[in-house]
């Protein structure tokens, strides 16, 4: 039987997703007990990996189970069997050709900022600390710069597998809002597209953090954009400040 | 001068506020890091004591520094010598005599509680976890009873060195609100009152879970409240959902 699984997880003490030698990561994680219900070795697929630090509110995988499970058992023994930063949050049973990455038709991310001259401890974690004054509505402006269908050569890492750098930005807002807990605003960047390259949400945060701080002008963004150049997009965030927040399937 | 503090601390790896030998405690670390920047012993008095794994958004201390510091510039000092699961988010002068805890007329705390099958992995370390269904509507009715002046001897615990068990309680509301982290809804208890003894707000924290279950009924409550029997009372409620929210001065 093919499952669909909605997890969850606080990346902090992650390697990130994907599985590698003597690193605690989330795939690593899950494969580990699906290996021990199954008591064979099962491969969990993700959606996509994110990276060292990174967080998920609603990442998918799948996963093939022989044994018969209904899935709130199956999600019992699994949560049962983790540690508490990552959670199976729902399991359904799946078609067969369903496949967490393959399947997937687009994603939505959000990068969390706290501008606030100190960051509250409930959100050090989760949320990237600005204390130099931004201004939003400017970055709400870069923001459109960044919808639609390009190459995103100058907004990703050097190294990838992708076979091509095209990919489509369908949203992309910011908004600032008061956070009881925070004591602060924090602000947020949510940005929706068919797929992402490896550190092309941060490379986008960084460049509009940029912009916030009025350090960066839209002309280097539309330059950087249509000719691919690197140096002219801003530095990567930090990964903390960066949720895998939705998963889409047609 | 004398300086007040507004402090936040995720309590989890805290054994609670008060200093004790040889384990990390909020007003151990404080009076270090204060007695770093005096390079003297400084003692730092707290509001009141939080027990361990207990949080605080709003906590309020008072502590004397004899070296010559602006309140931000005092605050930057602090926090930069702080583990970032404790933050300084304000520094103000205060009248020589104001002392945080004599001086205090009252507080709120907040218990909250995850009611799902499964805690969010951004939650499970502040929220309590409650996968049975609750009735929040009852609990909310419930809360009533709790309102007014009383002796708190069945909601507190056995060892005090409080002159007196009397407190009175203000304000205690139940809501309940869905949290898009959580994936679920979260249940808050909003308690405020003049002064609040050692297990109090957990103990009815713990009596109000047992009326959501259906296991608690209000007559019960009303004995324990006039008579002071603790085995009427609900079993305490763990420390991690707990957090001081704020801290009122005249």
């Amino acid at each position: 039987m093919n499952y669909k699984l909605l997890i969850q997880y606080d990346g902090t003490d992650f390697h990130g997703w994907q599985v590698q030698d003597n690193q605690r990561t989330v795939q690593g994680e899950l494969q580990r007990v699906c290996s021990l219900l199954e008591d064979a070795d099962v491969g969990v697929s993700g959606s996509g990996r994110t990276d060292a630090g990174v967080h998920a509110e609603g990442q998918v995988a799948s996963v093939r189970i022989t044994r018969p499970f209904t899935p709130e058992k199956l999600r019992g023994a699994l949560n049962g069997n983790l540690w508490r930063d990552v959670r199976i949050l729902q399991v359904e049973k799946a078609p067969d050709e369903f496949h967490a990455r393959f399947s997937a038709s687009g994603k939505t991310y959000v990068y969390r900022v706290v501008n606030a001259p100190v960051i509250s401890p409930f959100w050090s974690r989760y949320a990237h600390h600005e204390p130099r004054p931004l201004d939003v509505a400017r970055m709400g402006e870069a923001a459109r710069l960044f919808l639609g269908k390009h190459d995103w050569t100058a907004f990703s890492s050097v190294n990838t597998d992708a076979q091509t750098r095209v990919r489509t930005i369908t949203e992309f807002t910011v908004e600032s809002n008061w956070d009881s807990r925070a004591n602060a605003a924090i602000i947020e960047f949510r940005i929706t597209g068919d797929g992402f390259l490896r550190y092309m949400v941060r490379s986008i945060a960084g460049t509009l953090l940029e912009v916030g701080r009025g350090e960066k002008d839209f002309d280097t963004i539309q330059t950087a954009i249509v000719g691919g150049e690197r140096s002219l997009a801003g530095i990567t965030a930090p990964a903390n400040g960066l949720t895998l927040l939705k998963v889409y399937y047609n």
